[in-house]
C-alpha cells in the first residue's frame, strides 16, 4: 500500500464560501495580499500562496475547518509561528493554511505535579516565563524559542542546546489533544509515566502535521537548577575538538549543553556579539554543567580534566551568570551572525555518531572546495547534531542550486556515517529527497501505511516529510553525484 | 474501521506439515506433552495450549514461519522468557508460539559509542554483565531481570526500580530490527539521537507483539555510577509516606530509585530476607542516590532533610554496598515473600499521579474489607506506579473471581485518579477489559487503524492488548459494580 500523491483541484470560490459559513470574518483570509505573509516559513527559498488562511479561535472551529476540508478534499497545512527551517509549514497551492496563532493561552501551571497545560500557539519561552515564579521551566529550548510555538515544537519534535541532558520535545510532553482530519478529537498520553496501548504520543510528536492537528499540549516542567557554569575550551585542531566531545561522554558526564563552533563560525559571531571567543582557535567547545553548587563544581572539575587531557589549548570557566550568558549569546546568535557576512546561507541539520565528528568535518572542508562555497559549522556536538551553514548568494544565477547540492551531499554523508538527515529541524519539503537515502522501501511503506491509517485521503500537509516510492525511484535514477555536478557547472557558467 | 475479531480455524495437520518443511526437527514442537511448558506466561491463571511451538535459530527461519502463518491465516504469539505478568505471551488455541529463546547472542558491545547490539532472546541481566568490564550497564531493571529477555522488554516497554531516573525501555533502545507478519524486514531507529519520519521505534516498543517480531535490539549503555547509597525512612502513617514522595520530587531531586512498601509487605519480606526493615512502621520508603561520592553525599543530605520535614520517624542510610544490596533485596523479593504467606496472589500494576498516592492507599484499604481479601502494597513510588498484591486462595471456589474484581476496581480507580491501568507489565489478556475504561472510542479506533496498517489479517497476538469496540460495548453493559458484587456473593456462599 502506498499513499497516492493526489492531484488536488480546488474550487477556490466554493471553498471560500464554505469557510465563510463556519468562521467569522476576522478568522479568515482569502485575498492574495493578506495571504502573502503565509507564503513561506523559515525556509524562505520555498514559497507558495495558499487559497485561504484560517485563524480559528476555538477547538470547535478547528473541527469545522477540518471537516469541511475533508468533505471538499482540500489540503490542510497547519502552522504555528512559521519559524520552521525545513518548509514544513509551506502552503499547498490548492489548500488552506490552518494557523493556530490564536490558541495562545496558558491554561494551567501545576507546581506540585510539575506540569503546564497550554494551547499550541503559546510561545516556547512563554511557558518557562509562566513557570518561573515556581522555580520551574520547560527544558527544550530551540534557538527560536522567543518566537516558536509549542504546537510547532510538537510537530517537529524540537530540541535545543539543552536536549542532550533534558531530551527532545517527545521526552517533555505528557499529553496532547489532537483533532483528526475527519474532525474527531482524541486525547493521548497521561500525567502518569506510561500509557497502555500503542505509543500514539510518540507517533504524533514529530509527525510534521501529517497525522492530525494538536489543540492542547501538557508539558513537563523541571526545576530551574540553582547554578549553571560553562567551560569554554579552545582547540588548534578541529578533529581534536571532535574527539574531546566523545571523551566527555565516554567519561560518563552528561553535560547540560555541549556545543562546538569552528573558526568560520566564531569569526562571524565575535565582532557581532563580543562573546569573548578565542579567535585563534580552529574550534571552540562550550560545555555547561548545572545543578547544586557542589554538583556543578564537581562536574566542571571533571570536564576540565578531560578537556585538558584531550589537548585543549585554553580553558575558561564562566565566573558569573553574566559571563555564562555571554558565552551562550554567541552560540545562539550564530545563525544571524553568519547572515551578516553572506547574502544568504543554507542551514543543514544532519546527525552523526559522535565518534565520527572529525571525519565529517574533514569531508565538509573538501566539499567547500568542490562546490566553491564557504561553510561555517555549528554543532550540538554532544548529540552529534550538526548545523553546517552553507554561505551563498541567491542573487547569483544558479548559486542556490549549488548550495542545495552541497547540503544534500552533507546529509547523504550523515546517513553513510550511520547518522540521519535531520536532528531537530524536520524533513518538511527541504529534505524529502534525502528520505530516499535514509530509508529503504519497507520503512517507507510502513510510514505510508501509518499515514493512511490517520488520513486516507492524504489531505494533511501533502508532499511533505515522507516521499512516495515513485518519487524515490525517480530520485535514485537522477541522483548520480558527478552527473549532478556537471549539470550545475553548465548552469553556472 | 475496526479490526475484526476473526474466528480462526486452523488445520493442525496441514500447519504441522508446512512448518516441518521450513524448520529442522529440533526447532519445532507439536506434541501436547512438549507444548505444555508454553501454555502460560507469568500470569498463570490463564492457560492455553498452542498447536505448535517454533524455535527458530535464524532470522531467515523467523521470516519463513511468519510468511507461512500469514499464508495459512494462522495466529502467531511471539514469546521471550515467558516471565510477563499480563498474559501477553499466552498462546492462541488455533495458533503458533514463536519462541525467540535461541536468539541468545550478544553481537557487539561498543564501549566508545556506549551501546550493545543483542538478539532478542538475550537475558536483561546478561547485557549488563557483558558491559561490566567497560564500567557500563543497561539501565532498565525489571524484577525479573535474571530471566526476562530484551525482546520481551521491548514488547512490554519494561521498567524497573531505576526507571524514575533512567527511563523505561523506550528511552534506552536506539534501534530494532523487525520482521512483519508478511515476512518483510525493516530497521527502525539509529545510533544518532533522533530519526526522521514517524517515530516507529516508540510505536513498536510496548506494542505487545501485535505489530511485528523483533530480531535484533540495539540498546544504550550507561556508566556504572561510582557510588550508590540508599536512605530507608519509616513512617507511622501511610498517607504521610505518600506525601513525602511528592515532596522529594517537588524539591527537584530525581533519585535513582524511590520505592515504598506498606506494613503488610514489609511483614511478609522481613522474616524471609532479613533486610533490616522497620516492622513497626506503617510504611517505609527506600530512596537511592547514585553518582560520584560528592554528588551522592549532597543528594543524600537533601533527601534526608526533606524526609525529616515530611515526618519520617526513623532514617537509616546504607553504610556499605552490602547493606545497600540488603535494603534492595527485600524490595526485590517482595513478590515471592508474599507468595510464601498466601496460597496465591494477584499482582496489579496501576499508575496514578504521585500526589494522589495517599488517597489510593486509603481506597485500597476500604476494598480489602469490601472483598474480604488482604492486600500488600509495593510501589515504584517515584513514578506513581503501584503494585498491590491481592492475596487469595485459588483452591477456594470463586475466590479468584473476587481477587479479579478487587484488581479491576483498583485499576478503574487508577484511571479515575488520572492515572493508567498499567505502568510496566502491559495489558495482555489480563487488563483488556480495563482498556475500555482507560480509552474512549476515538483512541481505540486509532489503535485499531494502526494494527490494521501492520497486520491487516489480525494474526499477531490476537485478542491481546487492544479490545474490540464490540467487546467494550459488552463490558460497559455488564459492568455495574454492585451487580458484579451480588453475583460474586451468590457464587461464594
Amino acid at each position: 500500500m502506498t499513499t497516492p500523491e493526489p492531484d488536488f483541484q480546488t474550487d477556490r470560490a466554493a471553498l471560500a464560501g464554505r469557510l465563510k459559513m463556519i468562521l467569522p470574518a476576522h478568522c479568515l483570509l482569502v485575498d492574495d495580499e493578506d495571504l502573502r505573509p503565509y507564503e513561506c516559513d523559515g525556509l524562505t527559498a520555498f514559497r507558495q500562496l495558499p487559497l485561504a488562511v484560517c485563524l480559528p479561535e476555538s477547538e470547535a472551529q478547528v473541527i469545522d475547518v477540518l471537516r469541511t476540508c475533508h468533505q471538499l478534499g482540500v489540503p490542510v497545512v497547519a502552522r504555528g509561528a512559521g519559524t520552521g527551517l525545513s518548509g514544513g509549514a509551506m502552503p499547498h497551492a490548492q489548500g488552506v493554511v490552518l494557523s493556530l496563532a490564536r490558541f495562545n493561552k496558558i491554561l494551567r501551571v501545576d507546581r506540585k505535579a510539575r506540569l503546564a497545560v497550554v494551547q499550541p500557539g503559546v510561545r516556547n519561552l512563554a511557558v518557562s516565563e509562566a513557570a518561573a515564579p515556581f522555580g520551574l521551566y520547560y527544558a527544550p529550548d530551540p534557538s527560536s524559542q522567543i518566537a516558536c510555538t509549542l504546537g510547532g515544537n510538537v510537530a517537529e519534535n524540537s530540541g535545543g542546546v539543552h536536549c542532550l541532558k533534558y531530551g527532545l520535545t517527545v521526552h517533555n510532553v505528557l499529553r496532547i489533544r489532537v483533532v483528526s482530519i475527519e474532525g474527531e478529537v482524541f486525547e493521548i498520553g497521561s500525567e502518569a509515566p506510561d500509557a497502555p496501548g500503542y505509543d500514539l504520543l510518540a507517533l504524533l510528536i514529530g509527525s510534521e502535521g501529517m497525522l492530525g492537528v494538536v489543540t492542547e499540549v501538557t508539558v513537563k516542567l523541571v526545576p530551574k537548577p540553582e547554578l549553571a557554569q560553562v567551560v569554554m575550551a579552545s582547540f588548534d585542531d578541529v578533529a581534536r575538538a571532535g574527539d574531546a566531545v566523545a571523551d566527555i561522554i565516554a567519561a560518563g558526564i552528561i553535560p547540560a549543553g555541549l556545543e562546538m563552533m569552528d573558526k568560520a563560525a566564531t569569526a562571524a559571531v565575535e565582532p557581532f556579539v563580543k562573546a569573548g571567543y578565542d579567535l585563534r582557535a580552529a574550534a571552540i567547545l562550550l560545555c555547561e554543567a548545572d545543578g547544586t553548587p557542589e554538583e556543578v563544581a564537581e562536574e566542571i572539575g571533571r570536564v576540565t580534566e578531560v578537556l585538558r587531557a584531550a589537548g585543549a589549548r585554553e580553558l575558561r570557566v564562566s565566573q558569573s551568570e553574566a559571563e555564562r550568558l555571554r558565552f551562550w549569546a554567541g552560540r545562539k546568535a550564530a545563525f544571524p551572525a553568519v547572515g551578516r557576512i553572506t547574502p544568504d546561507y543554507y542551514c543543514m541539520d544532519g546527525t552523526i555518531p559522535r565518534k565520527r565528528l572529525a571525519e565529517m568535518l574533514s569531508a565538509i572542508a573538501d566539499m567547500e572546495h568542490k562546490y566553491g562555497l564557504r561553510c561555517a559549522n555549528v554543532f550540538h556536538a554532544g548529540d552529534g547534531n550538526l548545523h553546517p551553514l552553507i554561505m551563498y548568494d541567491a542573487a547569483k544565477p544558479g548559486e542556490w542550486r549549488w548550495a542545495e547540492a552541497f547540503g544534500a551531499e552533507i546529509l547523504e554523508m550523515s546517513v553513510a556515517l550511520g547518522g540521519s538527515i535531520t536532528g531537530e529541524h524536520g524533513v518538511g519539503i527541504e529534505k524529502i529527497n534525502q528520505m530516499c537515502v535514509q530509508y529503504k522501501t519497507p520503512e517507507l511503506e510502513a510510514f505510508h501505511r501509518i499515514k493512511y491509517a490517520f488520513d486516507d485521503k492524504g489531505l494533511l500537509n501533502p508532499g511533505k516529510a515522507v516521499p512516495s516510492l515513485h518519487r524515490c525511484a525517480e530520485y535514485g535514477r537522477m541522483h548520480v553525484h558527478q552527473g549532478d555536478l556537471k549539470f550545475l557547472e553548465l548552469e553556472r557558467f
